[in-house]
């Protein structure tokens, strides 16, 4: 991995569980540091839920040091009651990010696609199978949501790769 | 006021702004601590928004060491975009309530129209009056945000009350 490789963290932000995944990469190699989800408990009122998300993702910052972190935008299309209830856990997500100082990166489920699998029509288990593929992972990620939040850690990386390779050139 | 008295923290989460309101209360008499509107510049990105918030919401709670907090539910009527932006703001306060291990209680704007003016139908210029005048205010608060975050707490008061009541009651 080249002297450019940076530490991202991934977040999924879900109404049951939220996947987190926090990759090395210099923008076309990637490395699996770390995957989760975490899950609070049902029958717990929304503020403990909330709570147990944020003292997990800071955690994870405080435990693996990422330079970057990235998540998915709202999904319009989705339920609204959904959505609302996603949109409480992802403010929580974006509050520890800020708190911790890094950088944010926002991508939509197309740019995911896009950029882990190619096409933007890719289906969920495509982009499970080329997370598995791409950080050559010898034992398979069960849950579905820490590999949604390495796919969205490896479309920040190669974003970012892109971003600098097109300064350089344009330098 | 009694014995009974209890200090009550009221947040009304906005998109756009966030008002808070503390107050101590035995149910029927209600007497203003302290209220306020934290408006996060525009133009930074949400996260730091939603950092902006917590962090004065903090600052009250650690100043003011109210016992229990209250929030509106979010209302599913209103457009779905800004439905999704107050939750953003509204996971974060949750959290912070959370956070500090204060008792939460939830209300529907029905609700608090009900405990603060007496009939479900009230407009916002009535709540606004019906708190100036239940807290005895000469000054007048400006803040619309504010002026809710105070009707949500007397209403979580009067709530508190009320159930206090029914458990005296009923033993």
């Amino acid at each position: 991995m080249g002297p450019s490789a940076m530490r991202i963290l991934g977040i999924d932000c879900g109404t049951e569980r939220t996947g987190y995944g926090v990759i090395d990469s210099d923008g076309s190699d990637h490395q699996l540091v770390l995957a989760g989800v975490i899950e609070p408990l049902h029958g717990r009122g929304l503020e403990l839920r909330l709570l147990e998300i944020a003292e997990k993702l800071r955690e994870v910052i405080r435990d693996e040091t990422p330079d970057s972190a990235a998540v998915e935008g709202v999904f319009y299309a989705v339920n609204v009651k959904t959505a609302l209830k996603l949109s409480h856990a992802r403010g929580v997500a974006l509050l520890v990010v800020a708190e911790a100082g890094l950088e944010l990166g926002e991508y939509s489920p197309l740019e995911v696609k896009l950029s882990v699998v190619g096409h933007g029509r890719a289906t969920k288990q495509q982009v499970q199978m080329m997370i598995h593929s791409l950080l050559r992972l010898e034992t398979a990620i069960e849950s579905e949501d820490a590999c949604d939040a390495l796919a969205v850690a490896v479309c920040h990386a190669t974003h970012v790769q892109m971003k600098k390779r097109l300064q350089r050139s344009a330098s």
